[in-house]
């Protein structure tokens, strides 16, 4: 059986999500997430990330919480500004677009956005016959596995608030990003940056599905049910994500002991390959690494590991993707640093 | 602690499907629903149904089936032929209407489409001013608890083709239907019926999340994916829903067992509350009753249940719904009789 | 060759209009409204209704006026309620739900909305699974031929405002209705009914295109201009519009004689119509008829007329309808008028 | 008065065509592009073309051409290859988002799209997480005044079908083209490019509103009239616009006679600024210029006449558009390349 560094959802989920699931399953509950098991996640992330005054609503994936999000934060001429490497523009088949908005997207090598790029996208808009640029999208881990520092995230959200701008974090990843020794982010520090909407992923953190979207803005709350429903994004036993949310933010905080192991495998991994000599073109700040292999090397590993091809460089060489999660064992990160080792002999 | 009789997510899911899933967690699997568990439960409806050429996809709930299998049925400028009762006209926060579609509603007292309502509905139709009208909406069992016979839904799909209309089924609890005495319909009677798409609840009928979508007709099922992945309906541990509908279609038939118990409490119940000569407008077929009371009975019975009203009936009485389950007990529903008995004497 | 009372916009453009336009010309203007004959326009639209603060916006069509006027009005989770029998429920080719909004469309024989009706549609909503009902459409003259009076469309539109909804007014006959001795208002009470939006037809008032958007509400004026371009409702050479209106509500009241020949003509064939025994369901406000007449008695004047079949009545009878506009020469109405009563004898 | 440059637009309509509309205006036609003349003008435009079996469709504006046009030739789950500096991308405010679709755009430095371009599109494509490419978006005469030649678009269109994509043509200035020297391509030439739809520019060449969209390809013709009244597109008095392209594609080709002119005055000017020493980063192939300027003359020249900035170059220059047109005087021109040559002088 091959291992597969594909992602972090070839996974099932963490023992004790279900556990926990199982011994709050008997009793009735109302539907729609007026449960008490929500409510109780709900004022557990409320607690973590200090924020008392948000609204938590929890959503069967990610790209419900992004068309759902966005789609309560704009009026109908208005668009998003992202990085062209945001998943909202590559990876979400046209959602937003197909809920009505314009994506203003900026190449940004790193994945990330700054004061300079929003200026950019800003830059586009005349008047009426040019989209209405009005928020921010960002991703925390980003796509190509690199964090925003404190800082930096700081700096752009500041810079995006003067411009009359809203903020919103695609999560996907967020658990990972805090316990990134690159980000240097507490849940707490991410209550104060001063985000309009954001999510924490569950699905990529060792849960069955579901996601906990925040929402900070006054503006956005009311009638965000609404456009849950509206955008099937609401689930009549929501009891099974809050339950999942409940566990993860328990007082063990399992989602960060289980992103810490992420990130640790990734780590291992990535000193592995460096030591190797494996090129990289930025440096990981959580679970994903995008080394660069020849072709070779690459065809060589796919005989016993699953993973994907990101791009192709040039003629030989391949850039991919692997990604360790909360359920990676260690023994199969020491394997395979030693079956790259042979590959790049061999190559 | 109330019982409630509100409807059939008030539960939890059924031990076995949480066992099931337990005992097949610790394997990777490829994402977004092309895992071996996905694949299993989706031979097994097939077979079930008769219908080895059909493609299944798993989706997170209800409205999901309803928007993303029409919205695939639909060119841009076509709408859904609907009773006025249908969950997509009534429930879903305007759903299709978001998705860019007219929902053409006709009266149906009993939640029931016939060939002269369609025809009805035809009659609206008169040039490139009015929407083509393309589909038909059906739920089996109906909003109003009502089934349609084999010969009524025969009769009603056969029509519909020689007009040139595609037929979708809402089949949310279908397996109570299937279980329904008064539908008298197998499942294998469902696959040989014609439809064009239609889907099997999952989450009414015992499981945490998640439906089966049935395609029947090859001209929708090319790029249907995408469609599910560009309105927010992919799941990325496609496996969790794949791994409930496996084992709701193993050789036990576990699906129908649990739609056959909903429909016995319900016709327990009943069958009492006829003895106690409450009121009914329509038989029901399944699982859901919807009695009238007066308003005094009504307000006595929910201090110790819990139950929606469903409609103002004049001034001094209330149709209210009583939703039975796969968890309701038998002791729970002789309980709520004798509790009427008391209620209707003291009123 | 035929007279057509099929409606009115069979006709061309009425010379002063033509020649109004043919003078201004050959000067240069600013594109998209921004022209000092459409601000002309504006400023003498404003004086007719008393307006000074409104907002005026020239769009090509009534559709564009409904769809884009709608949309800005609406929030994406957000309904319509409209008359079953409004335009943009019946002839619009499903245009405001392709824009993603519900219309909540609700029975009303002769045309026109209530309070109680509102009620009705009101009661429809319970939460965030339903559409929440936040404008009410109104048109005046209806697609009925039937006129709002004063007092009857003020206490709508004060009942309308107490629930919280907004009301947009299509006008795409609003000259006939201002005209209509039924009616009984000026355009000053037009302007003093508190309406949010509303809009004033040209086309069908001897116009070639075109109709006069007025905003009251401050709250749907900024980033107007957005959604019409979004729309596709925005004319480079808008110039051509502001002519038109700049000439309808020039000193000599353009518009309303032209809307007061319309009525006349129709108020002749009607009370010739009348006179013959001619049955009418609803009495006509402004410039539409809707007799009904036998089977035999229609296509014999088929031959010689065009005009519309509204609806069968029975096997044997047949409702039409005729329009009269600017245009129709008193000569052809009585030629008609003793055509009709030919026909009848001979039937 | 200042003469303004700004755009094709500034202008009125050619006293030609006010004359055949006010010449044909007495009689009663058919509503809703049914009439005689819109009939005439689609008999014309055909034969001009060379194209007997191809569907034309008379809309208000160009942006109406587009979103429905695309509209029509999309499925809900695909999307647009276009140029960054296509029209449909940067100046109609979102519309084709809006109706659902994404843009894959693509920079080209001279707003040319070719096969590589098209084939780094194609690349961005995975599977059902990435929109599906189904149409290739052309302008010609390109927003950036470039035109193709016949063998550019040529090799373009045949590499798009072996992609399995189809093509649609924005021609908003495609009788400019046709008049260019450096496209060198006839109306029979366009026609028999093998493009699936494209649209020939009204408004920018002497009409008063309104451009006619072609359809070639069968598959996009059924239902197409129920796109446009959905899309509010359609106009009552349809013969308005059928009048004006009778007129340009009567016997002595108004429309080219025109069109020429317009290039012949940008020409000259072209010529003229040359001479000064002013600098062009490309070679207009129609009637619009982009030369680059310091500021400070570009701000003495907008003491007398009107014309766009299009981008900043530096600090200290900028890239202008001048327009000219149909109604542009040769004696406009050369007062204006004067006046260049006492500002560069001063500057």
């Amino acid at each position: 059986m091959k291992h597969l560094f594909y992602d972090d959802y070839s996974e099932g989920a963490h023992p004790e999500i279900l556990q926990y699931i199982a011994e709050h399953n008997s009793d009735q509950q109302r539907g729609y997430g007026r449960d008490d098991y929500s409510e109780l996640a709900a004022k557990r992330i409320k607690t973590a990330f200090g924020l008392p005054g948000a609204d938590i609503h929890f959503l069967p994936n990610g790209t419900s919480c992004n068309v759902i999000g966005l789609k309560a934060m704009l009026q109908s001429y208005e668009g998003v500004i992202a990085p062209a490497s945001g998943h909202i523009n590559t990876h979400e088949a046209g959602a937003l677009e197909a809920a009505g908005h314009k994506i203003i997207w900026i190449e940004a090598s790193d994945g990330k956005l700054t004061a300079d790029l929003i200026d950019e996208a800003l830059s586009r808009y005349e008047d009426e016959h040019t989209v209405v640029p009005r928020v921010v999208y960002l991703t925390q881990v980003t796509e190509l596995g690199t964090v925003y520092t404190k800082d930096e995230i700081l700096r752009l959200i500041a810079h995006a608030k003067t411009k009359g701008l809203y903020v919103f974090l695609d999560g996907a990843r967020l658990a990972m990003a805090i316990a990134s020794k690159a980000a240097d982010m507490s849940a707490r520090d991410v209550g104060a940056l001063g985000l309009d909407m954001f999510y924490i992923g569950g699905t990529k953190n060792g849960g069955l599905y579901g996601e906990a979207l925040v929402i900070q803005n006054e503006r956005f709350k009311p009638y965000f049910r609404s456009v849950i429903k509206q955008r099937n994004g609401m689930m009549a036993k929501g009891r099974f994500i809050g339950l999942q949310f409940a566990r993860f933010f328990d007082e063990d905080d399992l989602w960060l002991t289980l992103a810490r192991h992420a990130n640790a495998m990734a780590e291992r991994l990535y000193a592995g390959l460096k030591e190797l000599g494996v090129a990289f073109d930025l440096a990981p700040g959580a679970n994903q690494l995008f080394p660069i292999l020849d072709n070779a090397v690459v065809e060589k590993l796919r005989e016993n590991y699953g993973f994907y091809d990101w791009r192709k460089i040039g003629a030989d060489r391949t850039q991919v993707r692997f990604v360790c999660s909360w359920a990676t064992p260690e023994s199969k990160v020491d394997a395979f640093i030693a079956d790259v080792k042979q590959a790049l002999k061999a190559g």
